[in-house]
C-alpha cells in the first residue's frame, strides 16, 4: 500500500495529547513504524463499519479489510471468548476445532485444493508457499508484479517491490507490470500479462535461474486494484506451469468474499492455483492465516515437519469458523456484490461530474478509483489523491491510496457496508472532489 | 524439539474415535503435521497446570511453555475478551495499549534495549532480527548451535538444524556445539563455546562471508537445556562483536521469568544482547511475539517501514500486559525459582536411585534430565527416553525430549506449577524409571 499519506512531523497541527502519543511511539517502537494521515487518527472503539476516536467522533471505515465481517462482530468475539476460556493449545494434540474449521474452509475451494496449513500471518503463509514452491519445483525464480506487497519476512520482502528503495528485491526475482486495462485500452490484457510473464521466465533462464512460481494478489491490490477482464490470469498460469513453475494466488486482500461474485479472487479468472495464501480477514482481527495447497505440492515437503506454535490452535479455529458462518448467515458476499455495484455506479456518476476521476474499477467491495490531472494524458494526480485522502479523514471517512503514483483511491470497507453507508461516502466524496475541482481551477 | 516421540501409525492401539480424528487430520492438514506420543492425546480443556482429555481424564502439564501463566488464566482471558469487544485494529492509528504494553515490557530490559517491534510469532521475530542484522552489519553469515530451532520461515528454517535432514541449512550458516558442561567436564565452557564461535567466524571468512550475527536460544532448549555455568555466553558475545557481528538472544523459550532468577535468559550470563526475540509465552497462548532492539540497530532499517498487520494490535497488547501483570502479581518468577529448585533437588534424589539419570540441569522451571545407558560412557539412552515419555503420557503426565539423541527429558511446565505438582510428577517419574530399571535388568 502507498505510504504517501503517512504522517510526517510538522505537516499538520496536532493536539498536545496527539503529539505526546506520537512521541511515545517513537521512543518505544522506534523508527520503522508509520502512521496514516497528515493528522493521525486516535481510534478507541470499533463497531461494524464504524470507528470512534478519543473524542467520541464517529468515522466511517471504508478502508479496513481485516475486520471483514465488521469491527468487533459479537458472534466472532463470543466464539473467541468461549474457546479462550476452555482451551488454547497447539496442533500436536488432537482437537476437533482445527478439523471442523479446515473442513468448512476447504469446502469453499475447488476440489483440487485439498489441504490447509495454518500460520498466524499472511507473511508466514506466503513464506511457507515460497518454501514449498522451491521444494516442489527445484527452482528458485519468482515472478511478481511491479508494485506487489506479499509480506514482511526476509524472502517475502524480497518479493515485495512496493516496500520501496530501502528493501532490495532478490536476484532471483523478476517483476511484471500489473494487468492494467485503464492504461492499455483496446489491448488483450490477459495476453499482455502472460507475455510479460514469458519474458520474465526467459530472463530468469538467461541468468541460469529455474522458475519456481508466479505469485500474484488476484486483485492486484497494491498495484492499484485490477480485476478486469475476468479470466485475465488464465494464460499466465498456463505459461508459468509450462515453464515448470507453480501458480500461487495471494488471497490475503481479495479473499473471503470481498470481490462479491466469489469467495476467492482467483475464481473470477477461472483458474485453479497450486497454492492459495490467505490472512487478514480470516479472523476478523484475530491473528490467523493459512495456505491451501494441492496435495502433490506437499508430498515431498511433508517429509520435513512444519509446525506453527499458534497456527490452527483451538481458539483461532473457533474464530475462523465463526467468521465463515457470519459470511454465510449474513449473506456478506451477496452484500459485497450488491453494495459494491451500487458504490461503483455512484462513483461513475461522480466521474461524470468530477474530471479528476479517470477510472473506476474493481469487484464487489474492493474498488479502485484512479485520479488523474488530465483524462487524455492520464497524468497521475498524486498530490491531489493525498489531498482527497486527508480531506476525507477530516470529514471522518477513512480510506487510503495505492499504485505506483499513489493516485488510486483504495476503497475496501468491512463487508457489512450498507447502501446507506455507500451513499454517505459518495456524498462526502462529492464534496471533497468538488473542493479539489475548485482548487484545480483556481490554481 | 525432538520428534522421536511423534505418533507413527500402527505403534499403539487407538480407539475408533482417535483413529477417525487422525484420518481427518491427514486428509485435511496433509503430511507436514505431527502428533505427540505413540498414543496421541485428545485434549479438550485446560485449567492452570492441568489438561483434560475427551474422557474427562486429567493430565499434569509438565511441558507446555506457551500457557506460561497457566492454561486459560482468567485474568488474561478477561483482558482478551474485554478488548476484543471494544476494538481490534492496527498500529497505523494511534492507540494507548501498544504503548502501555511496550513501556511495561521494555522496563524489564537493560537500559540499552529501548525499542520493541511487534510480530505474531517467534519465527517472525527471528526473521525480523535476521533482516536487521544483515542491514546493520552488511554481513550475511550466521552462527547457530548444532541443534538449534529458531523458527519456520525460509531464512530461519535455514538457521534451524534441529529440523533435520529434509531442511537444508544455508551456505552462509555455521553451527557450533551447544555449551555442554555434562559432556565436557572440567573444561571452561564459556571459552570452549567462544572458541567454537571463533572457528565458525574464521570459516565464514575463508568462504568470503562477512559475519552478521551469533543467534542463540539462551538456555539452548532444543540442544538439550544448557545454562551453566552462569556467564558462559560473555566471551562468545565479545567474539562475535569483535568480528563485526551482532548478538541476538532468542528468548522464545527461556523468556518471561521461566528461568527463575531473571526475566530473560541472557541476564543469567551478564550480557546485553543487540537484539532479543520473544514469542511463545508472551500472550499465554494468544498469537503474539516481538523483537527488542538497541536503537542503533534500527537507525538504518527504520528507513524502510516494517508493518505487521496483527502485531501490536490493541487486543494483543492488552493480553501481553495482563500476562506481565500476572507474572508480577502472582510472583511467578519467584515460584519458578523455588519450585524449580525443589524439582531439581527431587530429580537429584531420583538420580541416586535410578542409574539411567546421567545429569540433571537447568534453571528455574526449565529443567533437562539426560538419560544414559551407562554413566561412565554417557551412552545416550534414546529408546529408553522415548519409553519414559510415552509411559509418563500413559500415567497422564505430559513432557517431551530434546537433544541430538533425543535422550534429554525436557521439563518445562506452566509457571504456576506448585511443589505438590512437582512432588506428584517426581513420584510418577520414580515409578516410570523403576519400570525402566527392571526392564533394563531383565533384558
Amino acid at each position: 500500500m502507498s505510504m504517501t499519506n503517512a504522517y510526517e512531523p510538522g505537516r499538520a497541527e496536532l493536539s498536545a495529547e496527539e503529539n505526546a502519543l506520537i512521541a511515545r511511539r517513537e521512543r518505544l517502537l522506534g523508527p520503522a513504524y508509520r502512521l496514516f494521515y497528515e493528522r493521525p487518527v486516535h481510534i478507541v472503539r470499533g463497531d461494524g463499519v464504524w470507528l470512534y476516536d478519543a473524542d467520541g467522533q464517529r468515522y466511517l471505515d471504508v478502508y479496513n479489510n481485516v475486520p471483514s465481517v465488521g469491527h468487533c462482530h459479537p458472534r466472532v468475539v463470543d466464539a473467541l471468548c468461549r474457546q479462550a476460556r476452555i482451551l488454547n493449545t497447539h496442533t500436536r494434540y488432537l482437537h476437533e476445532n482445527v478439523l471442523n474449521y479446515a473442513e468448512k474452509l476447504l469446502a469453499t475451494f475447488p476440489e483440487e485444493l485439498v489441504h490447509v496449513m495454518f500460520t498466524c500471518t499472511g507473511s508466514e503463509a506466503n513464506d511457507l508457499a515460497y518454501r514449498i514452491a522451491r521444494r516442489r519445483t527445484g527452482g528458485t525464480g519468482f515472478i511478481v508484479t511491479e508494485l506487489a506487497y506479499h509480506g514482511g519476512t526476509h524472502v517475502i520482502a524480497e518479493l515485495s517491490p512496493s516496500l520501496g528503495e530501502h528493501v532490495q528485491l532478490g536476484d532471483h526475482v523478476r517483476t511484471v507490470p500489473a494487468p492494467d486495462a485503464y492504461r492499455n485500452p483496446g489491448r488483450d490484457i490477459g495476453s499482455l500479462f502472460a507475455n510479460n510473464v514469458r519474458r520474465a521466465i526467459d530472463d530468469l533462464r538467461v541468468h541460469g535461474i529455474k522458475p519456481a512460481a508466479l505469485l500474484v494478489d488476484t486483485i492486484f491490490s497494491s498495484d492499484g486494484v485490477f480485476g478486469d477482464p475476468a479470466g485475465l490470469l488464465a494464460e499466465a498460469v498456463e505459461v508459468i506451469r509450462a515453464a515448470g513453475g507453480v501458480f500461487i494466488a495471494d488471497e490475503v486482500q481479495p479473499g473471503f468474499g470481498r470481490t462479491g461474485a466469489h469467495m476467492w479472487g482467483f475464481q473470477r479468472h477461472g483458474v485453479v492455483p497450486d497454492m492459495v495464501s490467505m490472512g487478514k480477514p480470516m479472523g476478523d482481527g484475530h491473528p490467523m492465516a493459512g495456505l491451501v495447497v494441492r496435495p502433490e505440492l506437499v508430498s515431498e515437503f511433508g517429509k520435513s515437519r512444519y509446525f506453527n506454535t499458534f497456527g490452527g490452535n483451538p481458539v483461532s479455529s473457533a474464530v475462523g469458523l465463526a467468521v465463515l458462518e457470519v459470511i454465510e448467515n449474513e449473506g456478506l458476499m451477496a452484500n459485497a456484490r450488491a453494495v459494491g455495484g451500487h458504490l461503483g455506479d455512484g462513483m461513475q456518476r461522480l466521474a461524470a461530474k468530477h474530471s479528476a476521476i479517470g477510472d473506476v474499477r474493481g469487484s464487489g467491495l474492493f474498488i479502485g478509483v484512479e485520479l488523474v490531472r488530465d483524462r487524455a494524458t492520464k497524468q497521475p494526480a498524486t498530490a491531489e489523491t493525498a489531498q482527497v485522502v486527508n480531506a476525507l479523514r477530516e470529514k471522518r471517512v477513512l480510506i487510503s491510496s495505492a499504485g505506483p503514483h499513489a493516485n488510486i483511491l483504495k476503497i475496501r470497507p468491512p463487508l457489512p457496508f450498507s447502501k446507506d453507508n455507500a451513499d454517505f461516502f459518495l456524498s462526502i466524496m462529492d464534496e471533497v472532489l468538488g473542493a479539489l475541482d475548485i482548487q484545480q481551477h483556481t490554481v
